[in-house]
């Protein structure tokens, strides 16, 4: 069975840092004062995609067997997924099918074609969607890459929680957004492996609590629905390989609301002068919430994204 | 007499290059589309200080003798200035003082601050500012450093147009805004040394052409009000040593209306995700303009600045 091991995250290190430039982990003064912790942000936006799942995609693109490279690979996205796929596939020559649902986000689906990757609308969500990738594995060989389910995605992904803990070796708390669960897999490996005193806390948001749900309940449960701002959020249903991982490390989960996403947006924008998307402001909604217990650490916080359209940043700058 | 000179840019890269990653320059799939030519993007807004500025502030300090060191140093500033010399400073433990007008924009004031400088507020504008920082020379012994006359800063700025010739050796014209007048300057130095047939081209806002007109006149030309969005942009002076290297190689120089500068930070928001400011879309918005002249080149445009305020971004969306 392959698995995640924090061995896979450091040889994943050397593979990232021939392609992608570390992000930063930057200090923000005055939202330390504001919160009585010491913030830091990690910029993934800051990434060709803007977006952490870059890492994963270079990562598996780099290992996948020349054979399979030469027939292709297929995956089913709402978005920064499959940019990190589209992008990755483009720099080693890879032909990269991407299955959306209909009706998703036309900005993000230019964006994968932008890479270069062919695009098909298939099913009236996610899982729909994902259905078609079996058949065209079957069809035409293409390797499926599952988002969530792949060692050398979460191996990849893992290496920014490398970069916080070279960058700030004092980290006393590391906060990250949870989708399929592949950010928050890296960091627990890693720190368990560097320093398990550093806790790990997950956010997921109010409306779509999967995964919440299933380590509150000890067991696989799934939601009806998942309907929140932060798409990157918008899962409703844990997989077994992240699932097992977060119930065996992680310290705690936090939901934030609709509301507290969108102040964090506001937040993000006024202290940091980064767009953020939901789920990149997710860990810092979650550390405003959490900022009692936090006081006085040194705390790092994952901007896992930054691909905000300008229609929901209208609307979140309503609440200003 | 002081000068700049390629030499202190190629110096300033190794200084630079040990407190600064390089920024992206990074391409626009869509963009390029949309506007018929190669659309590069150098994001000098994912600087520390989100603005190019800091790249002079390091080289600057890096180079104060020792006893200045001691002494500190004082500027006047309404902003990004300002934020790079109190990073700069409080990188090598110089104390830093900085002279803003009465009414500055208060989010910029406490970034300084955030950074460790003493801020000062007197006067109503920039000059009325600076003519503080004489007396303070005189008083406190502090060195007085002068935004746009002092070689270093331009040798530390000009070291982004270095990395474009480096990631990208056939670009064909880059395009810079002119505000005081550094980051043009090394612009022009660098593309000379390197390769003459590439075109520098400058952009300042139609509401503070004072560049534009003395470039136009051949003669040194103020203006009487610089009331622009872009407050990078918002020069009314033209200084000598930044004027001299503009009149001798400059290729052309470009008015954007302040319309034209909000529909560009919408662009930027739109096609590349980040927040920039005015003068940070004041090239895109140029380059946007003169996309016929660009057609089938490769482009660099300096997104130089980041830092805009939540008010002015309500008010640019209330545009799109």
């Amino acid at each position: 069975m392959k698995t995640v091991t924090f061995h896979g995250i450091v040889a994943a290190r050397h593979i990232i840092n021939k392609y992608l430039q570390p992000t930063p982990l930057r200090y923000y003064h005055e939202l330390s004062d504001e919160l009585g912790f010491e913030a830091y942000i990690k910029h993934e936006n800051h990434l060709p995609t803007r977006s952490f799942k870059v890492r994963g995609g270079i990562n598996f693109m780099f290992n996948l067997p020349a054979e399979q490279k030469k027939q292709g690979v297929v995956t089913a996205t709402r978005g920064n997924h499959g940019q990190s796929i589209a992008y990755a596939a483009a720099q080693f020559g890879v032909k990269a099918t991407i299955v959306v649902p209909h009706g998703n986000n036309p900005e993000k689906n230019s964006a994968m074609q932008a890479f270069g990757a062919e695009l098909i609308e298939y099913g009236n969500d996610f899982d729909e969607a994902r259905e078609l990738c079996d058949t065209l594995q079957a069809e035409r060989g293409l390797y499926y890459i599952h988002p969530c389910m792949e060692p050398a995605l979460v191996h990849g992904v893992g290496t920014y929680s490398l970069e916080i803990f070279e960058k700030l070796p004092n980290v006393n708390t590391i906060i990250v957004p949870i989708g399929g669960g592949s950010g928050v897999c890296g960091a627990i490996t890693v720190a368990k492996a560097i320093n398990p005193n550093v806790k790990v806390i997950g956010v997921q948001a109010e409306n779509a609590p999967a995964v919440y749900r299933s380590w509150k309940a000890g067991k696989h449960v799934e939601t009806d629905t998942c309907d929140t701002i932060a798409d990157g959020l918008a899962t409703r249903v844990p997989f077994p390989i992240p699932f097992s991982i977060i119930s065996d490390g992680i310290d705690d989960i936090v939901l934030v609301s609709e509301e507290e996403i969108q102040q964090g947006i506001l937040s993000a924008l006024r202290y940091t002068h980064n767009l953020a998307e939901g789920a990149g402001v997710a860990a810092l909604a979650a550390a405003i919430k959490l900022s009692d217990t936090l006081a006085g650490q040194n705390v790092a916080m994952i901007m896992s994204g930054g691909n905000l359209d300008l229609d929901t940043l209208k609307e979140v700058l309503t609440y200003s």
